[in-house]
C-alpha cells in the first residue's frame, strides 16, 4: 500500500463507501507483520511514499535477506544500504535482479521507476576519497525519484575547479556536499546557490579530524545560513531529505 | 537591486541592449560598499531574495544601527538576531518603526511583505524553555513571507500531548523542532511526518547537558531520515532553510 | 550460605544458641577463599541473595571455567556474562548442563529456580541491533528469579509501534529500555509509565554516535523524571538493579 | 484528578456505569489547559500519583508564581526546584504557606499528607559541599510521602566515617549516594547494601572534575552492580525514582 | 644588547680581542636580572631580534608598568598584548608616549623603527567579529618592522569577496588568515597563494563553536598544505613567526 | 608547465606577443584533465613551483599508479605518501624508477633535482618512535629542493642530548620539529633559535596520549613564539610549510 | 591528640595499663564530634600526622570560621585554602594570629614549629601567571614542617634559566614543579633529577589550554619516568605528597 | 658507571686528583654512543641509580635485541616493558638468562642484586582484570631493589576484602595503587595510610571507562591528598616512583 492507495482509502470514506471505523480497522492491521526477529514497518514508506531501506551492519545475510525479499513482495522498490559482500551474496540468491554498487555498497531492487522529484539534485564532494558516500546519497536519491547531476572532487583549496562548476550548482533544486576533513566545502557551496544544501559530514581524514567529528562540528558551524547537517557518512540520509524537498 | 531586476540585467544582456562586459561591471561594482569596518553584502541577499541578517552579539551599538539603516535605504526588509538592549536603543533611534521582540530578541524593519511561501511552516519546541529559540525561529520565518504555525511545550514524555496536534503537524510542509536536554523530539515528529524536519539543539538543560552538545548529538543520530540539524540556538538558520524549502 | 541460612545464623544469635563471638567468626571466615588469581566473593551473593556472576571479557578460558566450577560447587545459580566461544567450551566441558545463549552472549548453569520477583520486568529496545543488550538483560532477569515480557523493535520513530504495546507497558513493575543511536526511547516510555525506567545506551549506531557516548548522555538528560542510566551495553547491570527493584 | 479517581473512572466503565466512549473523552479534555505560555500537564501528575514539580531556572518570576498557583488550585502538593530568590517572593506573595529551603533551593506547598513509601529512603553525601544536592532529594523524598534519613559527609577517604552509619545504610530501603570529585562513594556503598543504589553526580570538585562529568563518568562505571545514575547535581530526579521504587 | 652587539661580540672572540671565556662570563650575566616578581629575559630579545612581548591578562596594573618600564629602558620596542584599561592607565602614567590601540588591545612603545622585513605581510579575516584578532597581528607585525596590508570581512560564503582581493593576496610574501566558526578560510587562502599561510582560529562563533575549538580543528585538518596553525585568537604568535619569516 | 614557465608567459603577454585572452585560454584549459575517477591538478604544481603529491591511504593501487604515471609524463618530481606495499609494487611495476622508502612510508620520482631552498631544513625528533614521521618530512623536504640535517632522539626528559646539538640546531633556516607523548620539544628548541619552528604532533604514546591529541594541543599552546602547528603525523605537511619558508 | 598521643596509648595497652576495650571506646569516641554541617575528622590528622586543611570554596563564612575555631583549639596547625576576602575577615575576628598570604590565597594558623622533613622541597613554577599556585604548595609544605626552596619563572621556552638553577634543583630531595599551558616544564625538570617530581598543571593559558586540561594531559604523558600528576591547581596536594615523601 | 663510580669522580676532583676540565671531558664524552637508530643514555642510569629500561612496543625485534644487548654489556640490570613474543625470541637468542613474564609483559636481566628500598612497596589492585598492570609495577619495583606485597581483587565494592588487609597496608613505605572502571581505589586506600599513594589508572572497563581516561580523570579528583597519579595503565612508570620514594 503506497501514499496514492491511502488517499484512495481516504476518499472511499469521504465519499461513504467505507465507514470511519472500518478504515481506522484496516490501517491498524496494516503497518507490520511480525517476522521473529523484526517487525517489518510498511508504514513508513506509506507515510513518505519512499521505498523502505535496510542498514546493512550488524545484520546476519539470512536475516538481512529475508528482510529484504519481504519487503520486495509488496512491489516497492527497495535498498540496503553499507551491504558487505556476504549479505549480497545471500540477497541475490534469493532476487537475482538486486543491483550491487561496490563503491556506494549499496544494494537495489528496483520495482517501480517513476521521477518524483520536481528538479535536479546536486552532489558535490571534496575529494575523491568522499566518493563512496557521495555515491550512497546518489543511488539513494536516484531510487527516490530525482534527477541527479555529480560533482566531485572539488575541494576548497582548488577554488577554481570549484567555480568552473557554477552553472551546474545553479541549476539544482537541492544540493548534497559531502566532504571530510576540515569539511568547508558547504560553507561556500552555500555561499555560491540560493537554495538548501546538505551537507555530509565524511570520516576522510587523519590525524585530528577524529572520524569526521571535526568536519561535522566545522559544518555546524558554517557561515554560509543555508546549510543543514546530517550524520557522519551519511549519505542515504541525505539524499532522503534531499528527495522529500525536491517532491514539493 | 533584487532577484528579479538581475534576471532583467541578464535578459537585457540577451537581448543586446546591453554587453557583456558592461554587465560585468554593473555587477562587479554593485555587491558591496565600504562602511569602514564592514562590507555590507547585497549580493547574499540579491542571491537567495531574503532580507539581509544581522547577528548581534559583539557588535557595538553605533556600527550595528549604522549597517542596519544602510541595508535598511536600499528597501528591502532587515532582521537583526541577539540584539541587546543597548543596541534596540541605538537602532530605533534611528528608526522608529524597527519592531523588538524580546522573547526572540530580534529587530526587525519590515519595508515589504510578500508571501513567498507555499505552505506552513511548523515550529514545534519541547518545553517552555526552548521558546526563545522558537520564536527566534517564528520571526524570521514569518519575515521570510511564510505562514507559520506554533506548537509549543509538547515534549516526548508527555508523547499524548505531542499526538494531540497531530493534524497541524502534517499539514505543515517543513518544520523546525527545537529542543534541548536529550534532543529527542525531532525524531519523534521525523516519524510522524512526510516533510523535512530541521532539528534546533537547544542550550537548555543542566549537567551533562553540556550546553547543547548532547542535544545536538542526539539529533545527528536522529533515527528517523527526514531530520537535518542546525547550530545550538540557530533558530534563524532553521528559518532561513524552511523558507528556501518552502519558496520551492 | 544464601541470605535465609544468614538470616538463621542471626536468629540463632538471638536465641541464645549461639554467641555473638562465634557468629563474628563464622562470618569472618566464610567469606572468600583464595583461588590463586582471583578471589571468589561468597558475600555478595550472600547480600543481594543473587548469583554470582562472572564477566567473561580478558579471562583465559581455563581460569573463567575453574571461577565458573567454585562457584557451582555452591549450589546457587551461576551466570558468565560476554562469553566468548573458547571460554563457554572450557566451561561446558566441566559443567554439561550450562546453557549458551549465543545473542545474549551469556552461559547460566541454573541450579535452583524460585521466583523472587514480585511482578513484571518489561524489556524494551529500540531496534533489532539493541537486541543482543536487550537479551543480556532479559536472561540475567529470568535468571535472577522475574517474569519477563519483551517488547523489541519500538524506536520513537515509529511511535505508534510503540504505542500499540501500551498496555504490556503498563502492566510492568518496572522495566528495562535500551537504545543506541539519540537514545531517546526511555523519554518516551518514561513518560507513559507510573514506575522507575532503567536506561541502558547501546554502542548501536555510527558517525557521531560514539559507541554509544551519544545514547548516554541523552539519557542522562532525560525529561522524563523516572529514568536512571546504566552503562554502555550494560544489560547485565540493569536487570541486576531490577531484579532488587521487583524484590521489594 | 489523582490516581485514585483515575481507578475509579475505571471501574465505572467496568460496571457499565460510563461507557467506554465518554470515558475517553472525559479522559481527553483532561489533560492539560493552556496558560498561554505553558501547558500545565496534570495528567503527568495522574500518572505517577506525586506532586507536580516546577523546575525553576530561566523561568520569569511571575510566570513561575502563575504555573506555581494554577497547580495549587488542584489541591496536590507542589514543589519548585532551584528556585532564586525573585521567583521565592514572587511566588509567596501569592501563596504565603509556601515554604522556603535555602539550603536545598526549593520552594513547597503541602497540601496533602500521607507516607506512601514502604520503607526508608537513605540519603547519603560525600562532603559538606554536596549538601544542597543531598537536600534537594531530601525535600522531594519527603514531600513525596517517604520516611527519609540523611547521612552527611562520609567520603570514602574516611572510610571508617561510612562504616559507622553501616546499620542506617542496612536499614534504607533505597538509598541516594550524592557524590562530586572522583564520585567514588556510590560504589561503596553500593558494596555495602542489597538494595537499589541511586547515584547523583555533584558539579563538586575543581580542576579536572569539569563540573561533575568525572563523577558522572566514574559513577557509570561503578563495579557496584546495584548502581544507577541521573544526572549532574540532579537531586530532585534522584527523589522522584527513589520514591517510585519505595511505593512498590 | 641587541643581535648586532651580540654578533659584534663573537666578531671580538673571533678576533683575539676578547678570550672566550670572558665572552661567556659577559653573556652568563647579562640575560637576567631579578624585579622581585619576574625574571625579565632580555637574552630572549637578543635571540631573535624582535622587542620583548608582555601578556596583560593576570597581571596587576603597578607589575606591568614596572616590567614594561624596565624594558623600555633598554631602548627597544615594547609591547603589551591584551591590555586592560588599568593595565594601560598604569602604563602611561610612566610612559606617556606608549600608544593605545583598543581594538587589538595592545600598548605599543616605539623607540626603535626598521623595516626588516622583505616583503608585505598580509592579514586577512572572515568577519568583522575577527578584527580583534586579526588587529592583534597586525599591530605586532606593524611593530616587528614590516609591511602590512589588511583584507577583511572576506568570508567563504561570500567567495567573491575574497576573490576580488586576489592580487592582494598573490602579493603577499606571507599571510595570517584569522577566522572563526568553521574556519575554513584558510584553506581557501591556501589554495590561492603559494606562500605560507599561518592560520588563526577565533573564539567567533556560538553554539557548537566551542570557543573556537572547532575552527582550531578545522585548520588543523586544512586541505592546504602551505597552512600551519597558532593558538586560538593568538594573533600575537602569528604575526611573530610571520616577522620571523618575512625576514628569511 | 612550472613557475618559471608560467612567468615566461606572463612576460610574452607584456611584450605583446601573446594576447591576454589567449593567455588566459591557454591557462583555463590546461588545469585538469580527467582521469575518470580524479581530476589531476597541474595548477596546485604551477602555483608552488613543487612536485604534485599523492595521498596514499585509501587509494587502490591501480588507481595511484595511473594518477602517478601521468603526472609522471609531466615531467616534475612526483611523491607518493604513506604508501602500502601493493600500491608500491602497483607504481613500480610502471615505473621503475620510483624509490621506496619503507620507514618514511614514500614512493618517489625524481625528474629533476634543483636547490630551491636558501638554506637548510632541521628536522628534530624526540624519540625513535617519531622517526618514521621524522623521514616522512625529511624526504619531502629533500625532494621539494632542500639542504636537510637531522637531529633524531633528543627529548627533552634528556636536555643535555638536545643541547649538544645546539650549533645544528641554529644553523638551521627552519626547524621541524616532531614529537609525541607531551609534545614538549618543539617548546624548548622554539627557545634557543631564532627562525620559524613547524611542530608536528606524533602519534606516539599510550593511554592519555589519544593518539596524538595531547602532543597537538601541547603545541597549540607553546610558551615559545616562533612555533606553529600542523595536523598529528603530518611529516609531509610540515616540509611541505618548510619548503616555502626555505625559498623565501 | 597527634600521631605520638595515639603510640602512648597502644604502648599503654600493651603494657597492660588499659585495657583493648577501652582503647578501642577511646578511639571510638575521639574522632569526630558534631558541629551541625560538617564532621570535623580529628583522625585523619593523627594518621599522618599534619595539620588539617580547610578547603575554603563555597563555605560561608561563619561556618569556616567555626571549623578553622575547632581545630585550632586542639593545639594543632590550620592552613585553610583558596580563601575569600569574607573568609579571612570572619576567621581574624576569632583568631587574630591567624595569617593571610594573598598570593598563596591561605589562611594559617601557627601552633606548633616542628622540621619534620629530612631534607629541601623545591617548588618551581613556569611563569609568574604560575605563582599563586607555586605558593600555594610553599606556604603548605613549609606549614607541614619542610626546608623550601623557590625557583620561579624558569620557562622551557628559555631553557638557560632552568639551567642556572641545577644545582638548587639536585640539592631538593623531593620537587614540586608548576606549569600551565604545555605543561612541558615537569619534563625537562624530571630529566635533570634523580628524585620524585610532583607535577601541578595550572589553569595558567588561553585559548586551546582549556582550563589547564592540556598541561595535565602532557603531565600525564611525560617522558620523564619520576613525574607524577596532581589536579589542576592543586598546589596544596602537591605539598600535602611532598611532606609525607620528605619524611620518609 | 654508576652513582657510585660517579661520586668517586667528584671526590677525586675534590681532592685534586683529576683537574675539573679533565672530569668535564669525561662526563661529556661518557653519555651516549651511537647504534645508528638510537641514542643509548647511559646518563640516565647514572643520575638516578637506576637500570635502562626499554620500551618495547613499535621497536623491531632486532633493534630491540640490539639495545637490550648493549645496555647489558655495561653490567647492569635491563628490563624491557610490553614485550612481543617475537621480541622476547630476539632478546633471549642473545641472552639466554633474559627472564620472560607473560602476566607482566617484562623481560628483566638481572645482573646487579641489591636491596636500595628502605621499606616495602604495596601493590594493589582492584580488580583480576588490573593484575598485568600490577605486576609490570611488581616486577619493575623487585628488579629496582625493593621488597614488595602485593594486594590484588580489593576492589571498594566488596570493602571488607580491602579492610582485612589493613595492616599490610599500613606497613607499607609507599604504595602503587592499580584500578579501571571509576577507580576509585586510591582514595579509599589513600585515607587508610599515612604515606605516598600512587595511583594507576588501568585500561579495564567497557562502555563509558573509555580506555581508561574514566578511572584517570577520578584518580585526578581524589578526595584523598595523598595520592598521586601516572599515566593510563603505567605500571612501570609508577614502580620508577615509588622505588625513588623508597630509597629516600
Amino acid at each position: 500500500m503506497n501514499a496514492k492507495e491511502l488517499k484512495t482509502l481516504f476518499e472511499q470514506v469521504r465519499g461513504g463507501k467505507i465507514s470511519p471505523d472500518d478504515a481506522v480497522q484496516k490501517l491498524r492491521h496494516m503497518p507490520f507483520e511480525d517476522l521473529g526477529f523484526a517487525k517489518v514497518d510498511h508504514h513508513r514508506s506509506l507515510r513518505v511514499g519512499m521505498p523502505e531501506v535496510i542498514f546493512g551492519p550488524g545484520k546476519r545475510p539470512a536475516h538481512l535477506a529475508e528482510i529484504f525479499a519481504r519487503l520486495a513482495e509488496r512491489g516497492n522498490n527497495v535498498l540496503a544500504t553499507r551491504v558487505a559482500e556476504d549479505q549480497v551474496r545471500a540477497v541475490r540468491k534469493k532476487l537475482r535482479k538486486a543491483e550491487h554498487n561496490d563503491v556506494a555498497r549499496t544494494l537495489v531492487l528496483r520495482q517501480k521507476s517513476e521521477k518524483t522529484g520536481k528538479g535536479t539534485v546536486a552532489i558535490v564532494c571534496a575529494g575523491t576519497s568522499d566518493v563512496p558516500v557521495a555515491e550512497e546519497a546518489a543511488v539513494t536519491a536516484e531510487l527516490m525519484g530525482n534527477e541527479i547531476s555529480r560533482i566531485y572532487d572539488v575541494g576548497v583549496a582548488g577554488i577554481h575547479r570549484l567555480l568552473a562548476h557554477k552553472s551546474e550548482l545553479s541549476e539544482a533544486r537541492v544540493l548534497i556536499v559531502c566532504a571530510g576533513m576540515e569539511g568547508a566545502l558547504p560553507s561556500v557551496v552555500g555561499g555560491l546557490v540560493g537554495v538548501p544544501v546538505i551537507a555530509v559530514p565524511t570520516s576522510v581524514g587523519y590525524g585530528a579530524s577524529f572520524g569526521g567529528l571535526t568536519a561535522l562540528l566545522g559544518m555546524m558551524n558554517s557561515c554560509a545560513s543555508n546549510v543543514t547537517v546530517v550524520n557522519i557518512d551519511n549519505g542515504f540520509g541525505a539524499a532522503y531529505v534531499a528527495s522529500m524537498i525536491n517532491r514539493l
